[in-house]
Parts: structure tokens; sequence; C-alpha cells
């Protein structure tokens, strides 16, 4: 039975993935519209490849340019706001929502208003806007089927049993390019040695999220969000050769867990599936061949911004939103070289701080995520050098 | 809500473990029945310990033993093979099947018929006479939930997903306590040093059994009754942490695994859980404690009997009753001092081959299991020295 799928964020690395999976299941899948961002031709060229109907760049001024490039293919297009609600909007069986940053809160939103079942690589829906997003899925009863290699393997080893039973849920994380180093060196670091990702390549602002640790904080408030577990029952383990993505604790000492090689081809698969799985010829996990499997704690003194995102998600209310606008300032500042590797966890914490005595509630609407986004962006801009 | 349980086998090593489950979960769990082989005292103390309502002991002359240490307790009791089955057919939620061996195979059938869920331990049902288990399990749409800590594991793990989107189901095995040994000395291993199981301690014919990795082999043709998986889906790794109990890959690349501390109460509390998991307050698994988990290709050269397991279940029809057979009288000739380690192999390759010509359909009923099993052991008797 053909399902038909809608993406959000086509021209992105998950996009390009998807793609692939789309390719591999011509007969199952049949892609309904995409979503760009700026880039009109990579998207006409996406659109083309995937048979879509209908192609939306976010970016107004690229409208032109994408109706050139699509001309005589038979796809509709059209370009800013309104197109890429439409987009979201359209009528499909699967919406995979790979925007990346704030930028995908209200794409993703409208795809979930309009009752379609998400699959979700759009971080900032859980940890920007997690309380909004959650209660709107469950106000409509929407699948929301996690697109990340950390939950989706949690989604799948959770099957297993009651959320009531779980004790523990852990990430893995590799450790990142400085899992061996020592604090002092980890301090000199340069932009281009926390941007060699050991194991997935990525773009350049989360592989630096790779190198502080902060994206599992980020995967944690995730996770609280997906699986509505609190912040003492979500861990972090460090495995370098990420090949356990997530493993889960039950109450009876049983643990199962979610394993793959890693290529995002096989969560993007799973997070299509529909009663049956999506058949990957992908090569396949040889354990022998791979021979040995390790594990260490995560070092929160090396890597505070782990400790920052913990104390963010048990603080709750709004201080995952403003944790998250402060690492991306201080991270941009980084990748500038205005500041060091260790100013990031440094400006997101003082930033933590200053929010902290208000008790802000946790957004209640997508408007109001933004609208503290904003504020706790711009109080990090006023402490990194411009 | 309390439930109750019989349990078939409760002197044995399964047995005590099961007590202690039943010890932790007092209000979750009466014990109706209890099933022993031939200790009277053993049997009654364990009665009492758990608060039993009968205790049926099978050696029909340990009967006036058995009343007189269970005088005044208000535990009913009786011997011989009317008594057991006595126990295994009264009301109980769940029946915990743990006798060892061929004598299992009547008093389980007995508690699957009086239409009890099955906590099966014994091996016996599914290796000598699988297809008439299951076919009455099927027919009576009775539950049998796995206690094997391998079966269990999978169980878990089949749990994310339908049986017909497993691509192949793995088991682990220690790789016993030759492992690292060349061919050559193996041969000369001595009773003592096959009976070293480097992780579980178990009863002495299945650390012989581990030794050979026949264990393993008799795993996969239970797997393969249990999930309805043909020979070319089941396989075999070796992982001496027994960390890792089973893993199953799916058709889309994701793998779910089944991981435990090496302890036979967990599968068993698992195996006995019903909606709710039951709480064990046991050592937790710490992967970063532990550090590494490392995994090799199970070796058929120096572990031949492997290969003859993966041969019978290939076979099909009695070729798994006949190995079995064959094995049982081969071992027990191995730890007499009788023949050496590898005529344990030789012995059975060669009353399998014997069987092979006649093309033996698969025992419809235990009697048939039992008849063959018999005429496989008598073939044996004659290849080894009295």
């Amino acid at each position: 039975m053909t399902r038909t799928l809608t993406i959000l964020g086509a021209t992105g690395s998950i996009g390009r993935s998807t793609a692939e999976v789309v390719l591999a299941h011509r007969e199952e899948l049949r892609v309904e519209a995409v979503v760009g961002g700026r880039d009109a031709e990579a998207l006409a060229k996406v659109a083309i490849r995937l048979g879509a109907r209908f192609a939306a760049l976010a970016d107004e001024r690229g409208g032109p340019a994408l109706k050139e490039a699509l001309a005589g293919s038979g796809i509709g297009s059209g370009a800013g706001i309104s197109a890429v609600t439409e987009a979201a909007e359209r009528d499909a069986d699967v919406v995979l929502a790979a925007i990346s940053g704030t930028a995908g809160l209200r794409p993703t939103r409208a795809a979930l208003r309009a009752g379609r079942r998400i699959a979700l690589a759009n971080k900032e829906s859980l940890v920007c806007a997690g309380e909004a997003f959650m209660a709107e899925a469950r106000r409509l009863g929407a699948e929301i089927m996690p697109v990340d290699s950390e939950h989706n393997a949690l989604d799948q080893a959770l099957a297993a049993g009651r959320i009531g039973d779980v004790e523990k849920v852990t990430i893995t994380a590799t450790g990142g390019p400085f899992r061996t180093w020592s604090r002092e060196r980890i301090a000199r670091a340069s932009v281009a040695e926390a941007s060699a990702h050991p194991v997935w390549s990525m773009g350049s602002k989360i592989n630096i999220d790779s190198a502080t640790l902060m994206n599992k904080g980020l995967e944690l408030i995730e996770a609280h969000h997906l699986f509505g577990l609190g912040a003492d029952r979500l861990d972090v383990l460090v495995h370098p050769e990420a090949i356990v993505h997530g493993l889960v604790q039950w109450t009876d000492g049983a643990v199962t867990a979610g394993l793959a090689l890693p290529d995002m081809k096989v969560p993007i698969a799973n997070a299509l599936r529909h009663r049956e799985r999506l058949a990957m010829a992908l090569p396949r996990l040889d354990l022998a061949s791979i021979g040995r499997l390790s594990f260490e704690e995560a070092d929160e003194t090396r890597f505070p911004c782990l400790a920052l995102a913990r104390a963010a998600l048990r603080a709750g209310g709004a201080m995952p939103t403003v944790l998250n606008a402060a690492n991306e300032i201080a991270v941009a500042a980084f990748m500038g070289g205005r500041i060091g590797f260790y100013a990031i966890s440094e400006k997101v914490e003082t930033v933590c701080s200053i929010f902290s005595g208000r008790n802000l509630t946790a957004p209640a609407t997508i408007a109001e995520a933004l609208a503290i986004d904003e504020e706790a962006r711009e109080a990090a801009r006023r402490l990194v050098p411009a």
C-alpha cells in the first residue's frame, strides 16, 4: 500500500537521507510535498527526483527561481511562510519534520495541527516548545515518531513494556572529538578540532554541540517530552563506537536496547514505517567483526554543557528554551572565533542564571517560546564580543 | 493483585531462584503448588517457606517422608505421577515449568492442557516435542513465556515489531570454558575442566553442553519453536561477558537487544510478569563500570555440536529429538570418564546419521517423542563403552 509523505527540510542532511529512503521504496512511498529553505535549485532538483506534487521554499525571494527550475515538470510551487504552511498541511500520511532550528517550529506545528503523523527530526519543537508541542499532539491523538538515532532506538527498546515499568532510559554519546582530551587541551581547541565528529557527519553547529556534549543534553530534554520521563530517569553514557544508541532499564532488572550501524537512513526508515518496516538494503550490524563495544561515564567536568542541560531539564519551565537559545549564540560566537571553547558553557550558564530568578513557566504556545528564545538570544549576545 | 503460581521443579536451580523471586513479592505472588523429584525434605522445606497449598513428589516412594515433613503445616501432599499431574493442573495463573529433562514433558503438558500460562524453563518440551507442544499451545491460545535468559531477552527484543519484519535472531554464548583453547587442547579436556562454566553456575550436564556449545544449538531449536523462525533466521554469537543475551535484526537495518546481568532471577521475574513487571532489588547493569563488551564468531570446527544442532534443525522432523537423546547419553559417558570430549559430537553425529535415512516426521505427541527419544538413546548406548 502506497503511503504519502511530505518532507519539511528536504535539502538538508536529514532530507537527503530521507530522499534515499524514498528512492528505495517507490512502491511504498509517494512524496506529496517538499520544503526547502533558500536554495531554489536544490529544492527543485529533489522535487523532480522524488516526483513530488508541490515544492515550497521558505525564502520568498527564491520563488521565481524555483518556478523556473520546475518549469515543465508539472510540480506546483510557492515561496514564503504561507507556501511552507500549505506544504505542511497538504494531505499526507506522514510528515517528516526536518527543518533545523526554530524555523522548524511553525511548519512542524502546522503539520501536527493538520492531523498528520509526524516523523520528528526538528529538535526545537521539543527543546524550545516541548510542553506546547506534546500537549497539542496529545490533544489531537497524533503519533510522533522520533527520527534521531537515539530516540528512535529508545522508541523501539521501549516497546518491551509499559512506561511505568521504566526505571531509567540511557542515551549514548560518542563522546565527540574531545572524549580523550584533557580539560586544559580542550580549553585551547580550535573550531576545526571541535568540528571533527568521530562517527556522524552532520551540520557544523551540531558538530560543536557534539563536542560540548550539549547535543546529548538537548536529547535528554527531547526524551523527557517524547517519553514522559523525568530528569531522574534519564541518563547519558559515552559509547565511542556509536552502535548502541539507547538503553532502557526496567524495574525487573532487564534491559532492552536499540542498536544500528551509524547511518541516519536506519532511523528515518524506521520512523516512516507503518505496521510493516521498510526493508533497507544497507550493511548489517556485524558485532563479531566489530569485536568490541566500549562504554564510559560522561564527564561533566570536562563537558559542563551536559550538566547545564540537566539542570535546565530539572528546573523545567522556560529554562530549556533559554538554554537552547543561549547555546545557539555562544556556539555561533565560538565558530566565529570570538570566544573560546569553554566560554560556550560559561555564557550559557550566565544566561540561564539571569533567567532562573524569573521562574518563567514553560511556553504554552510557539509564539511564547519564540519570544523567550529571542529574549535569551539577546541576553547571550550582550555577553559575547560582536 | 495477587497472582497464583505453581512451580514444577521447585527444588532445582531454577526452582530455587524462583523461590527468591516469590519471597520478594509476597503481595503479588501466592504459591499454589510445588513439585519436586526425589528429595522429600527439600520439597517440604520450600513448600513451607513459600506457603504452598500442595506439594507433590515425583518419586512415589518419598510420599510418606514428604507427608511427615509437612505434618502440622496444613499443606496437602502426594507422590507419584498422578500427584505431579494434580499439582500441574491445580488452578493457578501461571505455572513455572522447570523440571529438567524428558521427565518435564508430561507435567508441563498437563499444565498447558489445564489452560495455564506457562513460564517455560523445560527445554525438552521444545527440543524433543516442539511441534506437538507448540501446536497444543496454539490450539489452546496458551501463552508461553520463556525463562531461559536468551529466549527471555529475545522475547523482549521482539516486542519492537512484527515477526514478519525479523531478518535474523541471534542468541549469545559465553563460549564456555574452552572458548580460547585450541582443538588439540580441548580434545584432551577433563570432565572437571569441561564443567567449569565461566559465568553461570548450572547443573553439571548443562555445563558440559555449554562447553560443547550444544546448549546453544538446543537453544536455536527452542527459538525456532518459540518464535516461529526458520533455521536460516537463527544465529549464535560468542559474547564472553554474558550481558547481551539476544539480538533481533530487523529488515530496516535496526537491531533490538535484550540485556541483563547474568542472574536467572531477572528472566524468571520477567516471565512471571503480568502487565506490570515485578520490581526486583538486584544490582543494575552498569555498562560504564563493565567498560567493554566483546563479540566473536562461534567456531564450529572446535565446537562441532553447534553444527550438528543446526543440521538437525534444518533437517527437521524427528532429528532434534534424536540429537538431544544421543547427546544425553554421550555427555553421560563423557562425565563417567568413558569417552573423550570430542567423542560426544562423534557419537551424536553417528546416531543422527543412523536415523537420518528414516526421515521420521516430527513427533505429533509426547508419547511419540518419548519413543523416539528412547530409541535414539538406545542407539547411542550401543556406541559408548558401558
